[in-house]
């Protein structure tokens, strides 16, 4: 472990309330993506907290999830005090997350700066990564919101662009930029166009910001979801602290925090950094992550290929054989096998669905 | 079952010695293809017996299959005697298996007539399989080596190929036909000429005949073999017997009927018929003989099948999800799973030779 020195007044929240669908059938119901490892001996939940552990205390370390995955929360990260483990009673999207966790963090630390990051990306930077992470804290502390931007490498529909305004100035090396607006996901046209322009960067989901600011944005934006978290901090050193969390979670409005906050806010910066992020979305974004062969092929367990190339191959116990074809996804587990073409990855919803649909739950 | 009279002095013998790696993973070293089975309840071993059942009673009918084997072969075909079950000590190819049967049956009846018949093929025109029998018991009768030949539906390279001469008469309204040759698997352009001659049938493997005649064709023909085979049949009433089998077993030639007699023999004769033969003998083939759906896949045990057409998908266990494939081949079992193109069947022996080479030997 390198050894640097703690951030003061910072917090980092990683948000692991993932349930996804697109790496099924790894990533299951009872296990979604966080909890799942990706050519590590950690998984991307235990990735995400080691990245932040030299830069504070465990103790400033929250990790907000569904409530049903608090036990593996916990399990994974023991270094996390448990009262910093926040367990929703449902998920309700990011915006009601992301100011639980600013009331608890404000609590204690009314100066506390807060980092909101994601426990199921993969990031491959880890020093850069550190290193902006220092340089947002300090435009923080100036009273911004500040996020990363990923540098797009094509015209992707799936994720969502920050476009950047005037140079603010240079942090730790990190070119600091305004920001001038989210757009949601974009079609493809729009997209290229974007990225002609050379001024977009995708939403990493990454912010960085004073506790005491999003909570007064949030009051501004979003006054329902404020009314709510500040009845539960309210109730929190009572005892109708779960009862409270309880009822009024469910009413929390269940939305996004760039939709509900970040596409109004002024002040905002973002900077645009490398951080090798890949968000492992699909078993596409795996097999491009994963060391290949001389063969393109990335392997895991037990496998004979005969005539393969540029397939993803992943084998829980069992041996595989895959014999004349190319570009394909093979992913084995306990009760289930995935075989698709490479450029069909994303079709494994539609599997999802059809389980979802024939009642065969215990593939979900 | 159809009642039907037995067919006097007549014994079945079913070659079940078979050690297939075609149909790997299903077939195993210690679980040929003879005990698997294919869109039957019954294995094709016991779909072998079930053939011949109504026509002879069970202590008639004789298997020969690797020693090793004797005990799932009773377990499979509890009715027939365990003195009728021979085990070979190794696998010695079919002329010694047949000819042990012949001595077996004419210690029982010298006027015995033996078909020699296969445990690892499908047959799926019961009543005309039976009825060709009956012909050629009655052609066998009359001194003549009669074998069954297939009509060819392509140029094959996989098969020996039988030539006819004239029509020797009808029997059973099947056309009973001298047999002019035996030729070996040819090349294909061998095999296109003689589909075009239209003279030519597939060598099924299945022959009629006297236990007399075919023990004095081997006496002549295989003088080696005969002399071995009086050794075990001198001791088969003693003491000895066992220990004789395991010492005169491993010295008789390792040698095909088809080679060390059928290529020599005069006065035989061929009955072409159309008895639904399949030999599955590669994944293909399994896949020609199953039922499809409407897009054309054959499919058995628990599947989600997203734009795949014309594939097998066989599960023993685990659900196989399968997306944007077409013409497949998927085989899952306890502990390995096959994927290639249908039209790569046939490597599934480089998939078996891999094994070997790896030393991986509980998958073979």
């Amino acid at each position: 472990m390198t050894h640097e020195t703690h951030i003061p007044h910072f917090y980092p929240v990683i948000l692991a309330g993932g349930s996804g669908t697109r790496l099924w059938p790894r990533s299951r119901r009872k296990k979604p993506k966080q909890f799942l490892r990706f050519n590590s001996e950690r998984t991307l939940l235990q990735e995400s907290y080691a990245r932040v552990e030299p830069l504070v205390p465990p103790d400033h370390v929250y990790v907000v999830t569904n409530a049903q995955f608090l036990d593996q929360v916990h399990e994974q990260l023991p270094r996390i005090p448990l009262s910093n483990l926040l367990g929703e009673p449902e998920g309700r999207n990011t915006a009601p997350a992301i100011g639980w966790a600013a009331t608890l963090i404000r609590r204690h630390d009314p100066e506390g700066i807060m980092a909101v990051l994601t426990a199921d990306h993969i990031i491959n930077k880890v020093e850069t990564f550190r290193r902006v992470l220092r340089a947002a804290v300090e435009v923080a502390r100036e009273g911004r919101i500040v996020t990363l931007g990923i540098d797009p490498t094509e015209p992707a529909t799936g994720y969502g662009y920050i476009e950047r305004g005037r140079l603010l100035g240079t942090w730790h090396g990190f070119s600091v930029y305004e920001l001038l607006r989210f757009t949601e996901k974009p079609d493809r046209a729009t997209a290229e166009a974007f990225l002609r322009t050379g001024r977009f960067s995708w939403n990493s989901g990454m912010f960085i910001w004073q506790v005491e600011r999003i909570l007064r944005e949030i009051r501004q934006h979003m006054p329902d979801l404020y009314e709510g978290l500040m009845r539960i901090d309210a109730a929190w050193d009572t005892p109708q602290r779960e009862e409270v969390l309880r009822t009024v979670w469910p009413t929390l409005p269940n939305t996004s925090i760039d939709f509900g906050v970040m596409e109004h806010v002024r002040d905002a910066a973002v900077i645009p950094v490398d951080i090798g992020w890949n968000d492992v979305g699909s078993w596409e974004a795996v097999y491009k992550e994963l060391p290949k062969d001389g063969q393109g092929n990335a392997v895991e367990g037990q496998a004979v290929l005969i005539d393969v190339q540029n397939s993803l191959v992943l084998s829980d116990g069992r041996l595989i054989a895959l014999v004349g074809l190319t570009d394909v996804v093979v992913v084995e587990t306990e009760d289930a096998v995935l075989i698709c073409p490479r450029d069909r990855a994303q079709d494994v919803r539609r599997v999802v669905q059809a389980l979802q649909d024939r009642g065969w739950e215990a593939y979900l």
